[in-house]
């Protein structure tokens, strides 16, 4: 299963795509959308470059879902109202691509790909490079997005492992309930 | 020019639809697209109706220009950001249908609609009506939606008065200009 994940921001989103087998996770792309160089009034435009940005990016990989890092809300109200605007401008080009779309926590993140919720942002970089086996350490914004596309990764495996279970125990909880009928 | 006003909401967005032939406005449609037989807990869910039904509302009515109203932070940082990501949405599926978009205040619009800003929302309601001809007066959402069409309506008509009056301006200055200089 190939997975995108994505770190919303209004100036720079990060994203990054993992190829998942069973437990073998394998680097498939990853980087940084801009609207750096837009005019901070025009935010319609900036949100169709991130619009049109995870579009080509859904062409170019054909991921099978997407994840997306949940935002907190900042101290200052303005930047929070703007960081929402350009999450929702993420999460629509990905629903707009017909992807399914997990959320993930910053903290889910780093407790899936370092061990800890209180990891730093350098332990992450260090670790996505190692998980995936990169050569250099990837940017912050693109080792955040591989990050959340890791954790997808993870959750889908121990989720697979939780619905085996399931029906393995629905399975006994049926041949128990079954001798106890007979 | 056909102008498709939209009052962003997580749960309700308005949306209105005016024409505009000089001073002449003509009511076409209103409504609201809900989003509220979706749980809580689906936000991007709830984002795809908010997309979808804008490109409905722009496939259907094919309007030239879009304004949307500016959200104002909420005392809840939480509600500010839900409500951020809703905006989002709907500014993201105005600018994939490739629609210039205007932003006003709702300060602007009462201004525009009511002549004063502190326009209670009955009052922007029955001022809608009487400046549309409706027969009887829109849900708030709506009217607020038609509000923000109506306003773009008014600042293009102003915009194209003082782009008058610019060309004048540089007419009689150039003239002037050319007395002095000969």
């Amino acid at each position: 299963m190939r997975i995108l994940g994505i770190d919303p921001g209004l100036q720079t989103t990060g994203f990054g795509v993992v190829d998942v087998d069973g437990h073998s996770l394998s680097y498939v792309a990853s980087g940084t959308i801009s609207t750096r160089h837009i005019g901070k009034g025009q935010l319609p435009t900036r949100l169709k470059v991130l619009f049109d940005g995870i579009g080509e990016i859904n062409e170019r990989y054909k991921p099978d879902a997407a994840a997306v890092e949940i935002v907190f809300v900042n101290v200052n109200p303005q930047s929070t109202l703007l960081l929402g605007q350009a999450r929702g401008a993420c999460l629509t080009a990905l629903v707009a691509c017909n992807l399914s779309v997990a959320e993930y926590t910053a903290l889910q993140m780093k407790q899936a790909v370092a061990g800890h919720g209180s990891a730093a942002k350098a332990q992450v970089q260090e670790m996505v490079k190692r998980l995936l086996r990169l050569p250099g350490v990837p940017g912050s914004d693109a080792a955040d997005a591989l990050g959340i596309a890791i954790t997808h990764a993870h959750v889908g495996s121990s989720m697979a492992r939780l619905e085996t279970a399931a029906m393995l125990e629905k399975g006994l909880a049926g041949r128990y309930r079954q001798g106890r009928t007979r």
